[in-house]
């Protein structure tokens, strides 16, 4: 892996900003807009992969009325950039997620590490894939492969 | 939203470093004197504004007690800097509360969302504003205004 | 404490990505590699003083069976880095540590604050010493000595 730009690092963790607060806004057309027009969203950890805008947004609507009431937030940390070639990164990085409901009570949903390629387009970071493995199943996924 | 400076990126995420450990020392001086004199917070989820320097140290000497016991950290997340002019910036990101008490079991505030302005004084980064919103309330705030 | 690097600071941030996914993939070896061969840890909260990668190792791999079945991540935010000399950087940051199940459920470890010395030996950091501070405990280290 050799060393990134500091910029691209910057650019990098701006994206993920964005792309969070978008997530957590539960802004399904918004969030799905970071993403490449044949984006492909891989729940490894449970055998589903949305594939394009479309069906991102059509699954999200879906999964909307489970967070009727509660503030979602993704924590990540650990990112690791590496640069494919000039509009390509491969970046890896671990999320937790909070639900934080109407009293201010917060729970958490399941650790993750998640995989991304990353497109710039136009100028524009855009995520093309995402693989999403759950923390704490048989054969843990820590590291990149 | 501009490109910023990588340097002042940096010098943003040091600034928060160093503030929310005083924040988090409960050295309430400290702490306010990393805001400008006449520096605001505005609790904006339960319609409490503080004036000024004086008034901020006051009314955390009277919440001090809340937190005898207990080791409070502020985990932020999804900075997103924004140069207004070239000693202003407008800094919005996320925040989870720990409390750690003495047999080191943690228990959890609400999330927050907050929007600061910044300046930079004699060379020095000091909060000007700082708009608090909690989350999981009727109007969830979660991306700049 | 001077302003370093940019580039210096994103190396501290990715050589952390990197350490604790190994620490986090329980990679007892490749954990202790980030460390010198002289590298030591010091729990001072337990007044317990590991030195050396050989002492490590054997430590390590008899607290193992303690995370049988569970994931675990640690959360680093609100690094601060302070340049010794052009090889050796004093870093501190705060440290969430969460336990994942096989259900994903979610349990928390303390909070800590942790004290690190780094030195970069042949363009590659590695920890020299790291001293670790439990949160909550009668005298809190919130910050650096």
């Amino acid at each position: 892996m050799g060393v990134i730009a500091v910029s691209v690092y910057i650019e990098v963790l701006t994206f993920y900003a964005r792309q969070m607060r978008l997530l957590d806004a539960l802004d399904v057309e918004g969030y799905a807009n970071t993403f490449t027009e044949d984006g492909v969203t891989d729940h490894a950890h449970r055998g589903e992969k949305i594939e394009g805008r479309a069906a991102m947004i059509a699954g999200a609507k879906h999964a909307l009325p489970r967070y009727a009431g509660v503030a979602v937030r993704h924590w990540n940390d650990h990112y690791l950039v590496d640069e494919v070639d000039e509009n390509t990164l491969n970046v890896t990085y671990c999320s937790l997620v909070t639900r934080t409901d109407a009293e201010g009570a917060v729970t958490f949903e399941p650790t993750f590490f998640i995989e991304d390629v990353l497109v710039r387009v136009d100028g524009e970071l855009l995520t093309r894939s995402r693989t999403i493995h759950r923390d704490g199943q048989a054969k843990q996924v820590a590291q990149a492969s």
